[in-house]
């Protein structure tokens, strides 16, 4: 392929942010006659959709994390910038950065910096309960769920051991449906034959969700299968059951007004996320609507109306041009074909002079798993569940991998789990793990 | 394989650690008549002579690192404890335990805590340099290797990006030629590719020895050998230089009474490790004697001569019954058949009442590597180097990690790193990458 070569002239795209949106944007405008930038705070892309299996001790971050210099390398117009932006200056078309003393030119924005983990205002929360959005949030967890096996392991007190053994889940979508299903496999099967005095198979994992099921956004019948399924693994599902409070190790739920308390060594937050905190500063520098968690109101063309070199994709955006007008989910499919299109928009109004249609989303359908051999899949029409529906989840999310870092170490990896039971990467590392 | 019943009479063996010396011990003395007790401070058995490659992005730490009950889960007689020893009783056979209200009793006690990182009393220098003896020392050392090829990207002061790319070595063993190699294919062949605007290619690796070749335990055909290979690879070898200082990404050198300042993103440190503290804690509840390095003088069957019931091994023993009277060296061959000669011993006197020859070592030779396709191999009568010595290590390691946990994946990742060249663990995890 050759690259073409880069005038004065030719635009200069940034794109902040490299998760799934950011990152399909740059391979997108990759050997094309525009100079990128991509900057991201970290030095890798990361495949959170597999985050859980770090937090319960089968991937190591290695496995599912790219270096996003290593996934562009092939694409000589497209630099790549480790830093952080504090601020935007619209007028003059500039970014600014932590770590550089001028600012940065641009000529097109795409602004895809995702979310972070939420406590709805409950900031307290954060230090008793574990969120899951970053590498360093699994290995907490991760770190977290095996102390408390070991701890359990040496806790002569009956009441303490069972606290020790409770695992309580906040938020019954796909990621608190997933770490459930792995948390309970791990219990049930993986650990039981590694400990001698405690009886992993005793460990309660209590899921809880405010609504009156849980994978709310898959059909009703899917969401039964999860239940099911989960319920033969033993977990308890709870829901219609909110979270009052979160101190150390104490968790309060509520449901039809009576109030419980539950002692859990672990308890887990997989209730929410906000938009990037960068979704405010472009509400204060250009005035652009937010909705009530942080995303920013986007056109059709996922171009903000006042400012149509500004385009906002993924968790950063609430795009409601819905036959149903209601926003899209923040989820990897929809970032990633919102950067896609707004790669293709710039290619062809910069150099094509073409106009382009509005942004459609295709949702290819939903998967969620739970454990290691079972899965619900929503393609559309047509609802799976069981061990078909788990081969369909992990040939999607193979072949993501595959499509950015040949990560093929990653299905030996999962064949070797599956065949064994064993989780690996069960390390214990880092705060308190060597003090 | 049928578990003989544990006895109240069954001796209690006690195992300090989980490294080399410590689980060779616990397997052989698996589903044998005795009760035993594994305690280390981790969850995890780790395959130090792998380290470097988690430092320089080739390996993730679940690669090379196997949970301990997870490795002796079929060994119905042996319990894991995660737990630090901080005192020993020697007239109750009981050891404290950190976390313990009660202390442990033992009938055997096989002490196998291994070594940490060491500076020779100059305790600054490690503020300002990286060890490499723990997980946590890999991942830091990885941050800091890769955070300044990231920050010289962004440099635009030639000086200042130089001294980002300058990578000082400190030790000329087989760590510090490891990390040399590394370093070298790292920036040769793995990076230019990603980066812009930073030529990694001029990346200075500087591997410093106070003696007066590298791999001085090797014989001096091969350090000519590994010399020639790592210049080739454009290292810069100094030897008869000592350190005299270390500061802030500064380290001072000295060779021949002239004293140079070398500036230096990256400053890592081979140059030595001591033994674990408990040898202080043994020679002031024992009386035994200690060498200079802080390790325990054992008699001819690795026991203490006041205490027979205590056996001190790997790392943290000083074993001199060989024929030139020298210790034998910290490395993971003598640990494992010092473990496993110790549990022989120890099934020979309390079972068999049989008394057992003295500990002698086989040395079937040693192995060191440089870079990706490149080792040397001292095999007693054979010397081998270049990609022969190579094939050998990288078979003799993986035999070992097979032994362990079955970690066919390392096999895996390592053909694909040979035949890519791409170092994909390469994250930017933990402190200061995300704050």
């Amino acid at each position: 392929m050759s690259v073409p070569a880069i005038t004065p002239k030719t635009p200069h795209v940034v794109i902040v942010g490299g998760g799934f949106g950011g990152l399909y944007a740059a391979k997108s405008l990759g050997n094309q006659p525009v100079k990128v930038t991509l900057i991201d705070k970290r030095n890798f892309h990361l495949f959170q959709p597999l985050l859980y299996q770090i937090a319960t001790g089968s991937l190591s971050p290695g496995d599912i994390a790219s270096p996003l210099r290593s996934v562009l390398r092939h694409y000589k117009n497209i630099e790549v910038l480790m830093d952080e932006v504090t601020d935007i200056l619209p007028d003059t078309k500039q970014l600014v950065l932590k770590n550089e003393a001028h600012p940065l030119d641009y000529d097109i924005l795409i602004m895809a910096p995702g979310s972070v983990t939420h406590y709805f205002g409950h900031q307290t929360w954060a230090e008793h309960s574990q969120g899951l959005k970053t590498v360093e949030e699994a290995l907490d967890m991760r770190r977290q769920i095996f102390s408390n096996f070991e701890l359990a392991e040496k806790e002569t007190d009956p009441q303490k051991q069972a606290a020790l053994l409770t695992f309580v889940i906040i938020g019954g979508g796909p990621t608190g449906v997933e770490l459930a299903g792995a948390l309970a496999e791990l219990s049930r099967f993986s650990l039981p034959q590694d400990f001698r005095r405690v009886d992993c198979e005793q460990a309660k994992i209590i899921l809880v969700e405010m609504g009156l099921r849980i994978l709310a956004a898959y059909p009703e019948e899917l969401s039964q299968k999860a239940t099911d399924t989960l319920k033969e693994l033993g977990v308890t599902i709870r829901t219609g059951t909110s979270v009052t409070e979160i101190q150390d190790q104490v968790v309060t739920l509520s449901h039809n007004n009576h109030s419980e308390e539950i002692h859990a060594g672990t308890i887990l937050w997989a209730a929410g996320v906000k938009a990037s905190g960068l979704g405010q500063v472009l509400a204060e520098r250009l005035g652009c609507e937010l909705d009530r968690g942080g995303r920013v109101m986007v056109g059709p063309d996922l171009s903000l109306a006042s400012h149509p070199e500004i385009f906002v994709i993924g968790d950063l955006a609430n795009f409601s041009h819905t036959p149903d007008q209601k926003p899209l989910p923040g989820v990897a499919p929809v970032a990633m074909q919102e950067g896609r299109y707004v790669a293709r928009l710039i290619l062809d109004k910069t150099l094509r002079r073409q106009a382009s249609p509005p942004f459609k989303y295709h949702n290819k359908g939903n998967l969620a798993v739970i454990g290691i051999k079972e899965a619900v899949a929503d393609l559309n029409n047509l609802h799976l569940n069981g061990f078909i529906a788990w081969l369909i989840w992990a040939f999607v999310h193979i072949c993501y991998l595959i499509e950015f870092d040949n990560k093929l170490m990653v299905m030996f990896q999962w064949a070797w789990t599956m065949l064994t039971r064993r989780h690996g990467a069960r390390l214990i590392t880092g705060k308190g793990a060597y003090d």
